[in-house]
């Protein structure tokens, strides 16, 4: 058999999310990446998906180590479930694990909140290579809204592979830290076998612009501002968290952090040195009520309309300590990502009602700038790596296809470009590529319980669903008071329901206080709906100690 | 009492569609619009809101007149379900009802195909006043995105009202049919108590820009395109229409119309004269094979990716007549609406793959305009009119919000400008305007059955939606195959179920057949849900002639 370099998206391509991609040699495998991704309003009752690595269990090779490009939830989100899967596979054999600095700290928080016994190790952007195997990989810095994103060169005896996930290319970073170009140039001079690309920004001409300019608008808004200064944004947009602290500083407002997850994302930076707070600038909430409002800015998790995130308590009147004010200003500092415009609207409008002023993408470009290369920074990278073939990756088709459109004006011949689905393989051999065999590749979910933003979920994978049943809870909820109209009906399948007559009953008060608590007209149904869920699911883990799909139908009357 | 004038929107207010308004004065109820809403993913099993009119059944007040200011579903669409109830609460009264030539055209097909015996009188724009009881209104032509729409001046004992929904100040439209400054300025010169604006797109700076400028841009495409030259738009933009009928003339191509509405209001913009075709170079679907691909038009409904349209039909492959080759080029010439991104993205991924050209608004901006004025339009119509009072309609909160903040900029004073909610009545009286009473408004539904855009549905409001009980279908579907891993299992509630296995039978027979046409990997799980559910709908009105809400649960295994 001749000399051959498999490489396999089990995630990451044709649905952006779930990046996980092997690259085979003989019995070896390694992996970039491990994350989540994101359930769709068709998949109900289901928040998160993982890749299905079903295929390693059949392949039966051996996990030489697993490789971490940067630290945002869909490229490193699915290790605390994964992880032990691997380590069962890799005959408990502890699987290398690798990454820069702050993408290692991340994962590693992740990994010890869920228990589980194995650290990623840091690699520094110091040239040196990783030897794993017969493959050799080493980290080269780009730009991206995540602190220490790398793209990774990977030296296998069949070909260099440059893997060049997520990036832009800002020569004005907030943290001053540029792409390695220098480095990226030789790696091209030295002959890439194949560039697989990150091509989410390929709608786009032009270049995307760098995040430091959005310094100037935080302060126009922050000058005006005679309230509480409130941004939400992406927690691991650590520079977009900087920029907003030092325009406070500058205008003597003491900062809160609210969100779980955001605050121990903060803490990390913190850590590291890359988040720099003037002592006695942080303020902790349960000390809020000593400062006067025009003292104080908010930073928040819960930019994409996440139900039971700061953002959304706060909108809705629901968080204990912070009430919006008619003088407050709320920042929307990101996109709502494709999928959450409606809800992100509907958080909007309803901070509009309480008269606050609202700033969002609609009516301000210039608090958000996206994390990913525009075409002409795609285009920058083709002709640094000079690659003899290119796969694009976490994209939709759409932008694999005006993707590859634009290599093509570049002067690369369309069957150097591969567009592929998940579970396709390409066969590398030192003269060629070709489509290989495709990989059964399946949805495996995971549920959502805690709310906050995307932590605390439990591992519920198909098999779970299918052992723990299904419960339907049907609710008539009068859309003029939000309230119950009767007692819910509960249909349960898939395990015994002696109970659920018991478990009826005790839903319905517990609905009951929990709808009473948001008296009045319904303007939010998918708060509601979230509530019955959420609810339930907590009541049905109580009573039963199990967690089967839980399907919310709300009836307006 | 005092001489009042009260207003007060049914709907329209806070979720932009189902618009319908009321003018009361003393017995007398003059109605404006009577537009559809469209349901949200909240709203499992129901596609199609109706405006809640049981408030006027309550007030028992005569309706005097109904008014149409254009040619839109959600200002025209509701009418053949609405128009029944109201002619009951007016006695059976007959209702005089008036619009201008293109909007009376289409609502008077729309009373038609449902069997209504009324219609409505076109009024010319020539400036006479239309008399309905103690109201006096005369239409005054607008720039929109369907020909003939119109602002209304409402002349009321108590004042008058400028009701300025939706428009644009387009000085180059296509048909050369400019607003009519004139007259807007004359009107604001005799003194408006209040004006009605539309708000939509108060969250853009500047001018929206002329709808004539696209020309170009189909001439572009259509110039290199080798294939078949596929145009997605509204069906009602005629002026859209006429461009590419005029770009495809000139460069030799027939045009082919897919889809039964866009094909009824095609035939009424020719009736009208508003469409003109060559002879000869519109052809009919069933002579497409005595055409090469690159002597052919198609224009297609279905661009807000709606199943069974005839876009996601093509897509899909499903067409009968028509395939899409790789030469072929797509053009969307309309944005996703708020909440359709997901599925649009879809279609264009869908057709992406089969190695199709499809341009689309996140690529080029160059194929579509707003049909809503921007920031500078709005305040043209504020400074023409010189209102004393304005009421920003037609818009989510938002929109309302940033519509009251350029209006202040403009001078006006917080307590002038009502924002308000479906239900909110404003009291006018000849020396001030007042927040009213509030009326409760709820959502009544309606559902579609034929799935062919928004055509053929059947009224079945909340009444009948607890007398036609609920039937839940569970379907194990395998995603590698796309077909039913086992017998669906049917819950049904609400109505006798004994004869629910049966049912099962034979919808396991039916989804099995429906679903082999599609056997393959699942990419669309959108599509396998809405077919459970067409299928189903279908199956269960035969078997058990009823129609209950059903809903697909489909499950991923």
């Amino acid at each position: 058999m001749q000399n051959q370099l498999l490489f396999t998206p089990l995630g990451g391509i044709g649905d952006v999310t779930k990046n996980m991609y092997l690259y085979e040699y003989k019995d070896q495998v390694l992996i970039v990446d491990c994350g989540l991704g994101f359930a769709d309003e068709t998949m109900l009752g289901v928040d998160l998906l993982l890749p299905d690595i079903s295929y390693l269990a059949k392949a039966k090779k051996k996990i030489i180590g697993l490789l971490l490009t940067h630290g945002h939830e869909d490229h490193i989100g699915a290790l605390p479930f994964v992880y032990p899967q691997l380590l069962a596979l890799n005959n408990n054999q502890p699987i290398p694990m690798f990454g820069t600095a702050f993408t290692a700290a991340l994962a590693n928080e992740k990994l010890k909140e869920y228990g589980v016994g194995h650290q990623i190790k840091t690699v520094p952007f110091d040239g040196n290579e990783v030897v794993l195997g017969n493959f050799r990989a080493s980290f080269i810095r780009v730009t991206h809204s995540v602190p220490d994103t790398s793209h990774i060169l990977i030296k296998t005896p069949v070909g260099n592979i440059y893997h060049g996930s997520d990036f832009k290319f800002d020569d004005t970073p907030f943290d001053g830290k540029v792409s390695d170009y220098a480095k990226i140039s030789q790696v091209g001079k030295e002959g890439v076998m194949c560039l697989m690309s990150d091509c989410l920004g390929s709608e786009r001409p032009g270049c995307t612009g760098s995040e430091n300019k959005l310094s100037e608008s935080f302060e126009k808004e922050i000058k005006i501002c005679q309230g509480k200064f409130i941004v939400t944004t992406y927690s691991s947009n650590i520079a977009r968290i900087n920029q907003v602290a030092q325009v406070s500083e500058r205008y003597g407002r003491h900062i809160i952090f609210i969100g779980r997850s955001l605050i121990r994302t903060k803490e990390v930076a913190q850590r590291l040195g890359y988040l720099r707070i003037r002592p006695n600038l942080e303020v902790e909430l349960d000390q809020i009520k000593n400062y006067s409002d025009n003292k104080l800015t908010l930073i928040v998790a819960g930019s994409q309309g996440q139900e039971n995130s700061g953002m959304a308590r706060i909108a809705n009147g629901e968080h204990r300590e912070i009430k919006l004010a008619s003088n407050d200003t709320v920042i929307f500092s990101a996109d709502p990502i494709p999928g959450n415009e409606v809800i992100v609207n509907e958080l909007i409008d309803t901070i509009a009602k309480r008269g606050t002023r609202v700033v969002y993408s609609a009516i301000s470009r210039n608090f958000h700038v996206s994390g990913h290369g525009s075409l002409e920074e795609l285009g920058q990278l083709i002709k640094l790596v000079q690659p003899n073939n290119i796969i694009p990756i976490g994209g939709n088709f759409r932008h694999m296809a005006a993707y590859r459109d634009y290599a093509q004006s570049l002067g690369y011949r369309k069957n150097n470009i591969f567009l592929l689905e998940d579970g396709q393989e390409v066969v590398f051999s030192e003269t060629d590529a070709k489509l290989g065999k495709i990989i059964p590749v399946k949805n495996v979910y995971v549920d959502e319980i805690s709310g906050e933003e995307l932590e605390g979920f439990i591992l519920r994978d198909r098999q779970k669903l299918s052992e723990g049943g299904i419960v339907i809870i049907l609710c008539e909820i009068d859309s003029g008071t939000g309230q119950l109209v009767e007692k819910p009906e509960i249909i349960v399948r898939g395990f015994i329901d002696s109970d659920s007559r018991r478990l009826a009953n005790r839903l319905f008060q517990e609905l009951k206080n929990a709808l009473s608590k948001k008296r009045g007209r319904v303007t939010n149904w998918i708060y509601i709906r979230n509530l019955v869920s959420e609810v339930s699911e907590r009541r049905i883990y109580k009573d039963l100690r199990r967690r089967p799909l839980v399907l919310p139908v709300v009836i307006e009357v």
